[in-house]
Parts: structure tokens; sequence; C-alpha cells
């Protein structure tokens, strides 16, 4: 399988430079020997808007004016609403009925098209709105260029702490860990990645293990609140994990609320839990980690405030 | 008076530069003419890392060795003690009885000797401890270092945006508006800086009209969830305030507080009520401020967590 490439990712870092924050590396004064990577504080509250981005910047004339469409309605609807109103392309978002509505009115908040559908015909119903209406799919992890945007995460992160020794990022559907693992294997061979999963979503461990995409359903995933990492694997992110990511580890419940909390007092980020865990992994799981200078991808902080509240006084 | 120039502000700039985080100014979907500069991200959770760090950087090799010293417990407390932590100097930390335990314990925690005196002995303990042992006083905003070091501020709001219309400062003590102003004014003379105040905290209105020192008492000022607003000028700031301040503007409680949680849930920062005070006068008396393209300084994110959790429920 024809995989992301080093230089896919420099060119869209050129790509989506000033479109989407360049964030710093946060150090910590309880931790010295980590450093957090501030996704949340994108426009959009994570990460997603890197390969949203990119992708929107690849269209060409034509295919923008026709616009895009997804059947993501957590971070990646969103930020491809934003992507697309910033490049003047029409937008369509399809949702699952029974989505909360205040998921619903973000989308539109951005100017997005909101199609509301039974949540088994989502991808029947975006790929009608390719083939009606020539807009073009930007899947949420499953896309080459959805990876390579992720990927300038690893060159920012290589660029600020030059002598990055480990680097520890969540894995949902794998685009981020993919895109990350690619630049870093690239630019510092010596450094580890490791992906981080919840306990009750541990499926890209099992995917590894088996060398094939293992699915946990979602009785089981819905179990974890890290709601943006209940997604399995694709067969070109487990192709990337496999070349490129040197383990994974996995957390419980208990130390990704711990967490969560520990980097809103900590390091004042709002955070969700999904973009908790690999900070948890630094603060739970060091005995199963390479030992050195490490960077935990803080990948997003769309968190309901009910979580935030209580985490606020844990 | 002798006041910071554009010069004391770009060597203080080379000083910080990696000791500091290079904060990112943060663009938001709900408001596309303002931008945030989010110093909450500092690892003591303020600004005011920024002088503590000039001004430790400034000293001799035998000063450092002797030591630094001062009397705020609040963020300049927390900053000059992480400051000096770094640069490998002695630091003690004067702190009035009755002071919150917390605070005792993260001045502490990051390796200072806290001095409990009774209030009214804090300056003169101080002082003691510079008579007696040779410590260097860094005092929270009445210093030359101090200003150049906030002043970096405005330097990165000019690099990252290079049209800045509006900036909105917060002002207590006055070190960060005029450091920022100092930059400000210099390089991009047609910008105007506006300090921003909580109506129970407008010290700074009336000295500005006045054209001298005006002191509000702790009895009124102790009103404001801004605590670290309820400072006086000193003859230095206002200094330089008259000279490059184009105007002050009030909030009251209720927009301050309001605007805490606009920054918690639509920015996904945490903030405490002083650091959101310019983001209040953007959303709350635009009617009293110039238009086009602004900059708010969110100036710190040291919030009681009971206040917190209602800023994320609000």
């Amino acid at each position: 399988m024809d995989l992301v490439t080093l230089d896919d990712v420099r060119e869209a870092a050129v790509r989506i430079a000033g479109r989407v924050v360049r964030t710093p590396l946060l150090p910590l004064g309880w931790d010295s020997g980590l450093w957090l990577k501030p996704e949340s504080l994108q426009p959009v509250g994570s990460f997603k808007l890197r390969g949203a981005t990119n992708a929107v910047a690849l269209l060409s004339d034509a295919e923008r004016a026709r616009g895009v469409v997804t059947h993501s309605s957590g971070n990646h609807g969103q930020a491809l609403a934003y992507a697309a109103r910033v490049a003047g392309a029409p937008c369509t978002v399809v949702i699952p009925e029974g989505a909360p509505s205040v998921k619903v009115e973000q989308v539109r908040a951005l100017g997005a098209e909101v199609l509301l559908v039974p949540a088994a015909e989502r991808l029947a119903t975006a790929e009608r709105v390719v083939a009606e209406r020539g807009r073009t799919l930007i899947p949420p992890y499953d896309d080459r260029r959805v990876i390579a945007g992720q990927g300038t995460i690893g060159l920012e992160i290589v660029e600020d702490l030059s002598d990055v020794e480990v680097v520890l990022v969540p894995v949902g559907g794998g685009g981020l860990s993919s895109g990350v693992a690619t630049a870093i294997r690239a630019l510092r061979p010596r450094t580890r990645v490791y992906g981080v999963e919840p306990e009750y979503a541990a499926d890209a461990r099992d995917s590894l293990a088996a060398g094939r995409v293992v699915v946990w359903d979602l009785a089981l995933t819905h179990r974890t609140a890290a709601d943006g990492l209940r997604t399995n694997l694709a067969e070109l992110t487990l192709a990337h994990l496999r070349e490129r990511l040197d383990g994974i580890v996995t957390v419980s419940e208990e130390e990704i609320a711990a967490a969560t909390s520990r980097l809103v007092r900590g390091a004042r980020l709002v955070v969700e839990p999904s973009g908790a865990v690999a900070a948890a992994a630094r603060l739970f799981r060091s005995a199963e980690l390479p030992s050195g200078r490490t960077v935990a991808v803080v990948s997003g902080g769309n968190v309901d405030p009910a979580v935030l509240a209580a985490a606020a006084v844990a």
C-alpha cells in the first residue's frame, strides 16, 4: 500500500501555514521531562483542522466550487465546516438523527449544510451527495490528504524540541497517529512514537497484534468517555501504524479522568477525555514507556461542560 | 522620568527566548476580528513569567548566587520562584499570614523559601532580606526590567498580526500595560492600545484623569473577582500609561464572569477573572472602543476551581 511520505507532510505544512494555529510546546512545572502539544487551541478545538484544511486546499477551483461533504458529526465535521468556510467552499455534514443538538448547531453556525439521517444511512447519504451534487468526500482519517495534514504536528514537534525522545499520540481512527509517526520516524529515526488508547477501545492494539483491522463494536467502545477514540482503524491507517509506530499503551477510565483534571488545573487547558489519554500514559504508564524527553499530543478540547466542571474540582 | 524603550523590550526578548512560551495568537470561530494572546499558557500560568525571567537574567553572577526576593504572593511570586529555579538562583517569597495555603504550597513546590509575616510587614521583611542576605528585590511591576519583559508580548503581537489595529490589555499595577503599550506604540504608532479594568478597581482610569497616582483602597477593590487587578499603579507605570496608552475601559463583574465562561467554553482556555477583562471589553464595550482587528491579552489562568467549574456550566 502506498503510504504517506515526509514530503507529503512537508507540502501539507506549506499549504496550511497561516490557516491553522502554529501551536507551541508547553513545558510544565510538575514534570520537567514532559511537553504538551495543545491542539485543543485550534479554532474548532482539535487537530482535525489540519487534515481538513490540507484536503480542502488540494481541491481544484472547480471542485472547490462544487464543495465538500463528510459523514463525521464529531470534531472532523466541525473542522471541515470551518476549513470550507475559510476557503469559500460549500460544505455538507451528514449527521445521524439523535445526535446532540449542540453538535448540529455548531456545524450550522460554521455555515455548513446539515443532513440528518438514520445512523445506518450516513455513508450512503454522503456518497449520494457526492454523486448527485459533485461534492468531494473528505473522510475523517481514511485519507492520505488528511493523514498528511495531521502529520504537520510531527514536523512542529521536531522544530521546537529537536532532541525529543518519545512522542505519545492518541489513537482513534489512526489519522493523527499515522501522520505524526510518519513525520517523526523520517526526521528522528531514534525517537519512539507510541499510540495511546482507552482500555475500552483497544482495537488498534488488537489490530497491530493480529496484522489486520480488528473491529471493536460500539457496544464495547461506548463505555469509554474518550468518545473521539471509539473509532476503529482503516486499512490505510493500520498500514502506517504497522510500519511506523513503536508500540501501543492503554489507559483506564480512571486514569483518563485524572489526566483530564491534571491538564485543566495544572496546564490550564480545556481538554476533552480523548485529548487527555497521551498525558495519562505519561502520568500512569511510564513503566511501559521508554524514558526521556517526551511530548504528549493533546488532541482536542471539545468537552461536555459537566465533565469539565467535574475535572475542575477533582 | 526615564521610560522603558523599544530597545529595552527587544533586548528582553532576546534574553527570555526559549525560557518562556512563545504564545500564538488564537483566532476564534465566533468573532473574526478578534485574536487572543493566551499568556495563561506560560508554565506558572501568567505573563508574569516574562518580566521575572528578564529581571533574573539581568543579574550578575554574584547577584544570582545571592538570590532574589519579592513580596508578591500572587502570580508574580510564583513566576519569580520559577524563573529563579531555572536560573539556579535562590529565591525568597514573602507572603502575608492568612494567605491561602495552596498559594504557599505552590511557591514552595517551585523550590522557593517562604516567609510568612503579618500583611503590614511584607515590604519591610523583603527589604530586610535584601539588607541582611544580599538578595536582589524584584518587584511585581514598579520596575523597568519587569516592564521590559512584559513588553515582549507587544513585539509578538506585531510579529503575528502585522496589521493589528487595537490591543486590549488588563491593568493592575500597570506593568503589563506599560510594556505592551511601549512596544506597540513604537512599532505601530497608529494601532490603539486600551487598558481594561474592573469597575471595582478603576484606579488607573482615575489616575490618568487626575495626572497622579490615585489609590483605591482594598476595601473597595476586594469586591472584584479579578484579584490580580486590585493593585494600584506606581509612579513609573503611570508615567508610561500617560504617554503611551490611548484609553481605559471598565467592565462590570457580570461582564467579567460572562467573558470568563466564553473563553473557557469558546476558546478552550482556563482563565482567571483578571485574565478575562480584555475579552470582556471586546464582547460588551465595543461601542467605547475603536473598531478593527483586535488582540485581547489573556493575562493569566490561575483560577479558583469553583470559579472555573461555574464558568464551565454557565
